[in-house]
This record gives structure tokens, C-alpha cells and sequence, in this order.
């Protein structure tokens, strides 16, 4: 195996995010998980479990309030014993009863003024836990025409941006993402990598464009914005799932792998490319799954979910960009296009099968994880907890 | 006036949804809405205030078990006193944990027996309401390739329906609703009108398909649907609602007024067909509303929904159906379009104004519903009951 | 009438294109339409037409080189004697056979060039015909994954964007269109708002976007763009068509009358803004139509499509801005909705049969060309030329 | 290498259909191809090339009167002598003048008789070439609301596909083709499988349903619909090709290879199946690529279209169907889902050398084709044929 191919492929991270490892479901049901994480303690050790496997994912994301925890640093202490460092802080702006109409872009200002200040209580956390990422997502929009003014919550949406971006200490960056739809139906107020951008250009360098793979229209080519954003310096990271309809949150690379593989080959190429603006950004851009594990396992989802990551990066370094590059330039579309192909065509599997031999893990992640009997031990710990439907209430729970 | 508009009017029927007067909400978050109805009781007098407004919405479609209650010939009772009666009945085969892979088409043999069994207990509330429409809705599918045999599933699922079907007393019908997605993401067992008409042929007379208007792929043309299953006799009901995106459901008529109108003109059309098949299908189409009133006054919307529909049935009774009949038949395009124009751009509110006057009601319903002090005293008496994300958990309540 | 409302719809612009006035249609088929125009002196006479019977339609956009003459002074003259003004100048780089892998980002660098001096040659025009905008479409982009460098792409659209951009005279702008898909089926290289827009920022002041009606993903909330560009400042012009699939380019209005009017609202908003940008924007945005009429008459079909701009500018100049805001203001959705609804439910045809009547025009433009025989005038002297499919090629035509 | 797997492989078959091999475009343009094939017999031999170096692609689907010559004894003989055969009949009910509104649905009855007479002269055809497949694709539909009459326009395509149908001679076929839009742009009149599907019911034994790749909405599942229909007994055959967007028809497996191989899995699982009617119905489709080569070299795309059934096809044998039925018997989500993904993740590229090899053929068959100097051969013997844009006119071409 190439070296560089190896220590690449060491190098790689893989946000795991807390809210992964709980029950979580649709608007019509959240069916209940035997051993589904109750904590963010819990959380940590599923978390754990997946780093034991698979050696590229030490962070975790967490969500504010969901895993506030009165001493941070205890956390920091708890991950650190694990392999864990906590990753990207993910305030919640979207389930106190005031945030019925928006959040920053509420028309009331007190309510403006209250998402703000969580928002600001997170930038915080961040200082607590030493997480280099404030990951922002806005429930914020509208469902009927007329119903608020679209210039006045653009401009909302700005000011409260700015006063976060403002506090934010050195070395670190807010992530800005966008969603098509849902759950606002008629005008997300964040709508398109456009509109995060347009907003990250007017606030502060601190301010980047976080993708999240199931939040577009139908058809929108993906690696293409985030060859833009890389070219503009403006990408910050992702929220990897897959989707087929709307943000369904399944497995990352379940639902169309190629696509993944497009992705994973610009960030590839970014990473490497000579302009510095372009190269250094593809270097920090932060990659974090979010995505709901409704009908199967949640750690061994998780662990698959990392895996495909993995997988789509190994193709993504094995494509030819010499033999590409030659061919793009005279124009040979088939040739050009067979070079991608041939490197998604590739079975990796026995590339990390070695990988996994060199960095002393077990060669099959997804079976040493069922042989562990770690499932059956917290099934039988945790036991089986019921809720309601979709998300988790705000309210934070502690062991 | 003319009288045929007036009698037409009069006599167009809206069913509301029990479930419409509660709280409901997104995977994200149900915003508690103050006075929102807790019981089936409460959702009855809602309903009433509705009827009362608008005088063609007596119909209340329920829901089982989430409004099932231990004598219905009470609740009929209880309906008739305020001028309802008792419409659809909807079982709920995706709330139970054993659902987690389907009802009806779960590998398990066990779980289609109980999904079949509550579908069997909701015929026979259906024979205690005096209902005629079963109405049915599947949550199932997969969310993985591979994760189930799809032809088995389908099998399942007309296994499923036909004993269902049997069961059904003589006058009444099973309405069998389709939808894209949500919350299967890889494939829904009824993924469109096709699925759910194919099924309908094979298991009998009593079998029609149910129209949900935001269940349907980008640029699907609906009213094209409503003219083919009319055509072919096999059009049952429909859920109204309104979409841009997913399955949305907001108000009916708020996002693309037009197409609401469109499927009006074919219903209004096929109900003075020529063709018997037709007519009889027309005539006798169950017009029900499903929507989520997640962050509206939830009687209030209701009451616009049942406004909306009347506006656009009044519109598609304005067509002039002789016009527009000799424009396509010499293919003159922009004239035939333009007598459905016609009838879209007419104001038909003073129309409505003069009707109600007729029907003995207020003349601004809204506005009266308004000043009423109903939304006021309900806040008052039932309080503001905050609960989970998305739908309400299967529990009866019952005061 | 109130003077204010009659004021603007007299003021109110539409551009129509001249070719829009020539056959059209499909990949599949163009069909011949008797009288089509077949020279820009023929364009124009249509033009005059469709502006003798609106009186808001004096601008026409021309296409180089489709309508390329030796004398732009003799054309405008033949215009100006006409009472119509040449409008936008829309160069073709998409019809050579050097433009199969793009023009401006193509990887040869000798058929950049070629399009680049196209594009000055279009500004050279603009002199001559005093036209304020120059409207780029660009087909570039690619079928494949890897048949191009995304990234290059992106830089050598900027560079060409960037050099005639720099070459415009005072006064004059460049109108920056872009389009999801067709003719690149797997990345168009100026894929949506966002991209035009961050080219814009890039290369100055008299860049531009452009929205065409037709050319966003499924869903997407076209009156938002709007809303963002005109507080940004950059939105520059439309192009009118109606679609419900693809770029269906079919009149403007007919697919859903309800949106056009939401934009137009939207555009009304921003004139009277108080935010000076915005306002300012407002006032200088283009309106074009941009549409194949491939089976209906074509005179008439830009008659209706000026029409149907006509209403929805009316009925989004009869907004209640101050109820909306109080309602916005308050939080109160739905009667926020309402009074966008009221105005949109507003048959505002006998408004329009006043201004007519103001303005010295019949009052049924459509019937009044029916019977002016103009089109039966235009079938006897052009007769019907038959075609090949899709848009005519790229030589230009001289009577 | 598996007998049974070498087997099935050698057995596989794609048609390709002769309008691929020569010009085509976008309504934009149509970009030259440099020995672009003029004729049929052109096509041919180019098919016969691509036969050469596949061994799987003997069939060649031709389009009347595109293809139509005076003596098909003449043709088949052609074909033979080159190891072809003569595949689907392809009518053209689309290009005549007299279509404008429709051909079989067409508002006008002497429109309509003549579609149905081209059908029947195909019919004609049929048994002279002794195809088994008369193939069928409507552009049949309405742009604008109110233009046609939904419900005659259905019942005027099911009277001429019976009347087509009950001309077929014992032992062939119709395969009825749907179509969300283009060119028809409001409603289609086989608008989707289930318009397709009722017709075939409806008219007998020898209709069956062709399902185009790239004429579904946005997000429809493909091999759900493939498995529906073929426990429905109705599968006829395919159109294969790739899209993102609309009908984008690009070589089948570039844009989403998963997709296909997913198609592909259910047809290997229906003709295994152990339903009789199921079993025979996916034995007997007929696999027909239909794309447009409109960038890349005509020939080569094809190749690679071919190529890419065969990976998808040996992929989709590789399955394990013991595990995948165990999985999905135990619910075991990921489990079955990896079972798929562990073929689709194999690199059958080692396996297709052993094939040709045993076949007799190259074994790199692009790499064979471009150092065999054809394209080169017919590019200076066919030279360059330019046109005017998207598809040939309809005259017939005889060199």
C-alpha cells in the first residue's frame, strides 16, 4: 500500500454526533431503541465504540441543551478517558414554545433577543469544551405567503449572525447551514448555500458554509457547490446522511454512493490543490454526520455510517488526477469521466482491510461490533425507553 | 344567483379531521396551541364551531384509537346534538412498537395479524358510527435497498387489504391512500396512485383510492390523476392539504391556488359526466381535510380550509363548460385555456356572500369566528397543553 | 381609480423577445406556424403589434446573430417609426460547433476567445442600439462526472464574465442568467442565483442576476431570491415563462398564476422600500418574457403573456401593505396571509378595462387582435416555413 | 468463474437503437459528430462494431420512417450478414405537422386516423423484420389547463392502442411507453406506469409496460415500480439511460450506477423467481438502450452504455440471495442492506475479462475500439454531417 495513501487514510476524521446514539424518529412515531443512549455520558460511551472500532472518530458533536452539562470540563475529562475530544457545539434554537415563529428572525425582538443569548451561552460551552466549531442550524421560515416579511427576517437572520460571529474567541468559526424546507414550508429563512454564503461574506471571517447532504432540491448538483465554496473559501464543513426524497437522514452512502464519491473527490482535490485559499480551506473543513437512526441500531448505524465514509475517501484518493487532468484538457469526455469511474469501481475493501492491520484494529468493524456483545450489555443497562415522536424534548437530562 | 350554483353550493360537503384540532407539530417540535381540543369530545365541538360557521362541513373524520372512546352510539350521540355526524374512520397501524418494520406488509407474520386485527376493530366502529368510508393509511416501507423483498411486501399488502375489504358491510367503501415518502425513504409500500389502483382492481368493489394532495412526486399533475381514476370509476376520496415541498401539510389553497382549482374543474366535470361510471364516481368522492396546523390557531385554519375549498368549487362551477368544449374540439388553445382562466379570475366572493345569506349564515365567517370569543374561551377552559414532537402518542384520551 | 395605482400600471415595462415572435420548439419537433416571423424587421412588426394593443410593451430584446443587421441605426429607426425601442442584447454562444464542451469555460483557450469577442462584438451592438442591458445565457457545463475541473470552470467563467464586464459602457449593465440544467445535464457551469451572484459581487457594479422563471430545482421559493437579491442590491432582470416540470418555457401565468404574483408583489415591495439600495434596485429591474410558443399563435401568445404580467402587477399594487405589516408585526399568520389573498383574489380586469380606456386602447386586446386580422394577414404574406427542430440555427436572416 | 454466473452472462442482452448512432442534440443545438452515421446501414455497421466488441448487443432497434427502407428482406439480410438482428419497431407519431395537438389523442379525428394507420404500417413492418417488439412513445399532450379534455384524451389513446394491439401478430408485443413531460409540458397522456398500466389491462394480453429511465419525477423509486410490475405479469421492457434532471438521456450508469444496479437486482430476482407468471414476465423483457450521444463519440458511448448493463448485471448476480432472504426474514435492516451493498461493492471487472475471454472477445473492448481506427475510418468516409437542432426530421434517408 502507498504510504501517503495510508497516512491519509489514518488521517481522516469523522464527527459522530451525540443526538446519533438516542431514540430519535419522524413527526409520526420514534419507536424505541433497546439500549439507546439516555445521556450525553451514554452518548460518549456509544461514541467510544465506534472510535474503538473504526480509529477516525474521536469527536463528537454535541447539542446544547440536550447534553448541557454543569461542568464541562468533567465532560472534556470523560471523553478524554475514552479517545474522545468533543467536537462541534450545536445550539437549539428551534423547541422553546417562543421560537414559534422563528428564532433570530422571530418579528418579536425579545424573542430575538433569547435565541441570541443561547446562542451566545454556547459560544461559551466552546470555550469550556475547546470545540473549534459553532454549528448553526435555523428551524427558522414561514409556511404561508405574506405571513412575515422575507427582506425584514433576512435582515434579522444578518444582525444576529454578526453578534455571534462577534463573540466568537480566536481560532474559532461558526458553521452556517442551510435547508430547503421543513419545518418551514413556505420560506426557510437560511434556504440555500447562496443565502448562508451571502450572509458569511458580510459578517466575518469566521463564518463558513456548512453543507448538510439532505437539505437541497431535487437535482441539485452537491459537489458543485462545494467546488465553489472551496474556490471562495467559504466551506466549512458537513452534515453527512443520505436522502432520496426530502432530509430523510439515512446512512451516509446508502442511498446513492456515487454521489458521495463526487463529493469526497472535490474535497480531495481541494485539499490538494495549489491555490493556497482553496487548499487550506478543503484542509479544515469539519465532517460530521447528522442523521436519524429511526428503524435500525444506533451504534452499529453509526458504525457503518463512518465506514462509508471511509470508503468513499479511499476511492476518492485512488483517482488519477494526472490521467484525469490530461484528459479533461483535450476535451476526451469519456476518457475523462472512465477516470472517475475506475476509481469508484475500485473495491476497497482489502485496502482497509490493511489500513485496519497497520493501525491495530480489528479487520471487520461491523462484525467484531456485533461479536463484542456490546449491544446486549446496554440493552440490558439502559433498558428500553420509550417517547413521543420526532426529536427530543429540550429539556436536558442527567444520569 | 342561479339556482343549480346555488343548490350546488349548498350542497358541497367538507369532512374536517379530529386530529386537525389538536396539538401536532413537525419531528422537530409540536408547539402547544392554547385551547387546542385534547379530547374527541372537544374535537367534536370544535368541529361545530366550524359547521357553524360555514354550514358544509358536518362531517368528522376520526381517528382510532386516538379518539376511541367505549360507546360510540354516545359519541353519534354527542355529534347529531351539535349538528355533525361521524365521518371516516382512520385506524392507526404505525404507532405501535411492533410497527417499527410495517404493519401490514412486516416480515412478521404476528404483526400483519394485529395490524389486520385493528383494521378488522375499526370496521366494526364503522358499522357503530354509521360510517361509510375506511379510510387507510400505511406508514409502510423501507428505508434501505435490500432491507425487504418488495414484491413480497406487496403481497403482503394485498393479502392485507382483501381480507380488510371482505369485511366491509355492504354500502360502504376502503379508501386506500398512497404517498411518495415519509416516513419510509427508500420505498413506500403505496408509493403512488398506480400502487394503490392496482391493489383496488385485484381485492374488489368496495376498494377506491384515496387522492392525499401533498403525497406526490415534483411536477406530478393531480387533476390528471382525478380524471384518469374517475374514468376508470376507482376515485374514493380525497385529503386536502397544501405542499411546496414534502408531504407539508398546511392549509389547502395557500400554496398553488390554481391547481386546487384544477382538480375542482375535473370533479365538478366528472360529476355531469355523460359517462355513468364517471358521474356515480364523481358524485360520490369523499372530500376530506388532513392537514398539521402546527403554528396557526388551529379552528381558525380549519375554518379557512373549509373557505378555501368553497372558493375554488365555486370558481370550478363558473366554467363555462359549452365554451371551453368548442374551443379544444377545434383545438384553439389559448381560447379553451382562457375559459378556465375566466372562471379562476373571478371574484367569487360576493357569490359566497350571497349564499350564505341564503344558508342563514354570517356573511364573514372568519371574521365572526373572530369576534365570536371561541378561540378565547376554549384557551380558557382547556388551558395549553404541551407535549412531544410530531404526532400525538396512540394512547386514548378521554375526559 | 385611484391616480397613484393608474400611474403605475402605465409605467408599468414588459419586454417581449424577438424570438418569440419566430418558430420554435422541442428537441423533438419544431412545428411550423403559419405567419411566424422570419426576419427582425418581421419581429418587430409583431412586436408593434402586441405594443398597439397593451401599450406597455414598447422594448424588444434582440438575439445576435440571429437578428444581426449591417445598420443598428436603420433598425432602430424601423423600430423607433414603430413606437417600439430595441431592448436587451442577447448574444448566442452555444450554437458554433467550437462551443460542444462550452464557450467562455471551455478548456481550449482559443474557443474562450472566440466567445469572449462574440460578447464585445454584443457590447459594440449595445452602443449602437442604445440598449442598457446585455443578457448572457450561457449552455456551458458538462454531461459527465469528470468530464471537466469544476473548478477551473468556475475561474474561467469569472475571467470571461470579468472582460466584458469591464468593456461596457457607462450606464449599461450585464444581466448574468442562470439555469439548473439543459443543455448540461450533469453541472452547468452558472447553476443557480448563488453562483451568478457570487460572479457578480466579483467583477463590479454593473454586474447583474438574472432570474428566469424556468431555471430553478423543484420547490424552490423563487419570490425569496427575489426578496435577497433586491436587499443586496444585484437583481438585475427576469425572463417570464411559466413551467411546472423543466424549463417548459411556456406564457408566463398559466402554470401558477399565484407565484407570479407573490414575485411581483415582492418587486412592489422593494420599489417603495425605504432601504434606498433596494429601492433603487427595484426600479431598474428589466422585465423580459422568455418563452417558446410551440404550438399556440405566437402574436397572441405574447399578447396573453403581457396580459397576464399586467394582472399580477395589478393585484400586487393592491396589497394592503399597512394591514399586512401590522398583521406581520404582530405574529399573526394568518391574517398576514389574508390580505396577500385578498389582493391575489381580486378580479382586477375591470381595473385594467379602465386604464385601457384611459390610455386610448381597446379594451380586450386579445379579442381586438382576433378581429384586427392581423394574423391572418401575416399567414398570406410569410406563409408557413417549416423548420428543424428546437431554436433556429445560428445564421442570421435578411429579408 | 461460476458456470451458472458465465452463463447468464453470455446470455445477456442489450439492444441499441439505430437513431443513437447517428446526430442528435438538445432544441438548442446539434452539435456535429464526425463520422455520425447517415443511414441505416450506417447504423448498422456502427451497431455491428459495437456487437464485435461486446457479444451481447445484436439487436438493433430501428424508428420508422427514420429507418425505413423498401425492402426489409434486404435489411434483415444486412443486419444478419454483420451477426445483428432487427430489434424493437420504433413508430413516429410526433414529427408530422398534423401532431401539433396530439397523434393517436389528437382533437381531430383524421389526425388521429392517421397515427393509428403509421401504427399499423409499423405493424406491417413487424413481420417483415420479424420483431418481436413494436415500441411505443407518444408525445401526446397539453401545455396549458383547459386546452384538451383529460378524460377523452385517455379514452381516445386506449381506442388506438387497442385497435394497434389487435393487430399484432400472435408472438409479438407492444410496449407502451410513459412519460412525465417533454415536449408536452401540462399533462402527458401517459403521464406514468400506472397510466401505462391500466391501458395494458384494458386492451389485452400482448400490451405490456416499457419503463424509460429518465421519464419519472423527481425521487420515484425505479426498481419498486420494475417489481410491481413484474408480479403483475406487465413488464415489457426497458429504455435505459441516466438522468439527474429531466429526460436527460445520458449513457445509462453514469449519474446514479447504484440505481441501475438495483433495477438490475430485481430483474435477476424476478426471473428466479418461483411465481410462474413473474418468472416468465422478467425473462421476456426486452432491454433497449435509448439515449442521446449529443458531446461524446456516437459509437464509443454506446460501447460504454453497453458495457455498463453488463457490470450492472454481473453485480446484481453476485447477490447472495440465501443471506439477503435471511436478513430480511429476521428484520435485520443492515444486515440485508449490506448483503446488497456487498455485490454492488465487488469490482467485476476481473470477472468480465475471464467472460470475454471465454467469449473470444478483447478484453479491454474501449481500449479495442479505439486502437481498431473505425472511428476514424467513418469519419473520413462519412465526413461530418451538421443539422439543424434536436432530432432528424422525419423524411427517410437511403444513401
Amino acid at each position: 500500500m502507498n504510504a501517503d495513501l495510508l497516512s491519509a487514510l489514518q488521517a481522516q476524521r469523522i464527527e459522530t454526533p451525540s443526538w446519533g446514539y438516542g431514540n430519535s424518529g419522524t413527526r409520526f412515531k420514534t419507536f424505541a431503541a433497546a439500549g439507546a443512549a439516555r445521556t450525553i455520558w451514554e452518548k460518549l460511551d456509544d461514541a467510544a465504540e465506534v472510535q474503538r472500532l473504526t480509529g477516525i472518530a474521536p469527536g463528537v458533536a454535541i447539542h446544547i441543551p440536550w447534553d448541557a452539562v454543569d461542568d464541562y470540563g468533567e465532560l472534556k475529562k470523560y471523553a478524554s478517558e475514552r479517545g474522545l475530544t468533543i467536537g462541534a457545539i450545536n445550539p437549539n434554537v428551534f423547541q422553546d414554545e417562543e421560537y414559534r415563529l422563528g428564532s433570530v428572525t422571530n418579528p418579536e425582538e425579545a424573542v430575538r433577543e433569547q435565541a441570541i443569548a443561547h446562542l451566545l451561552d454556547c459560544v461559551e460551552v466552546m470555550k469550556q469544551t475547546g470545540s473549534r466549531d459553532l454549528s448553526l442550524w435555523f428551524a427558522d421560515g414561514t409556511n404561508y405567503a405574506g405571513q412575515d416579511d422575507l427582506r425584514s427576517r433576512k435582515r434579522r437572520m444578518r444582525t444576529g449572525l454578526k453578534r455571534v460571529h462577534d463573540a466568537l474567541p480566536s481560532g474559532t468559526r461558526m458553521l452556517v447551514e442551510y435547508k430547503l424546507f421543513e419545518p418551514a414550508f413556505y420560506a426557510t429563512d437560511l434556504f440555500d448555500w447562496g443565502a448562508s454564503y451571502s450572509h458569511c461574506l458580510a459578517i466575518g471571517d469566521k463564518a463558513q458554509v456548512l453543507v448538510d447532504l439532505g437539505h437541497h432540491a431535487q437535482g441539485v448538483n452537491i459537489e458543485q457547490i462545494v467546488a465553489f465554496l472551496l474556490d471562495e473559501g467559504r466551506l466549512g464543513g458537513f452534515h453527512f446522511n443520505a436522502r432520496r426524497y426530502g432530509d430523510d437522514d439515512l446512512i451516509v452512502g446508502t442511498s446513492n454512493p456515487f454521489e458521495l464519491f463526487c463529493i469526497y473527490a472535490e474535497l480531495v482535490y481541494g485539499a490538494n490543490s495549489a491555490d493556497d485559499l482553496t487548499k487550506q480551506t478543503a484542509q479544515n473543513v469539519s465532517y460530521m454526520i447528522d442523521q436519524s437512526h429511526n428503524i435500525e441500531p444506533k451504534v452499529e448505524a453509526m458504525l457503518q455510517s463512518v465506514l462509508n465514509c471511509q470508503e468513499s475517501y479511499a476511492k476518492a484518493l485512488l483517482i488519477d488526477r494526472d490521467l484525469l487532468q490530461e484528459a479533461q484538457s483535450k476535451g476526451d469526455v469519456l476518457a475523462a469521466h472512465r477516470v472517475m469511474m475506475d476509481a469508484f469501481k475500485t473495491d476497497v475493501r482489502p485496502l482497509l482491510t490493511e489500513l485496519r492491520a497497520e493501525m491495530g484494529l480489528k479487520s471487520e468493524p461491523i462484525q467484531a461490533h456485533r461479536q463484542s456483545g456490546y449491544q446486549e450489555k446496554v440493552a440490558r443497562e439502559r433498558g428500553t425507553q420509550t417517547g413521543g415522536g420526532g426529536y427530543p424534548v429540550k429539556e436536558k437530562v442527567r444520569s
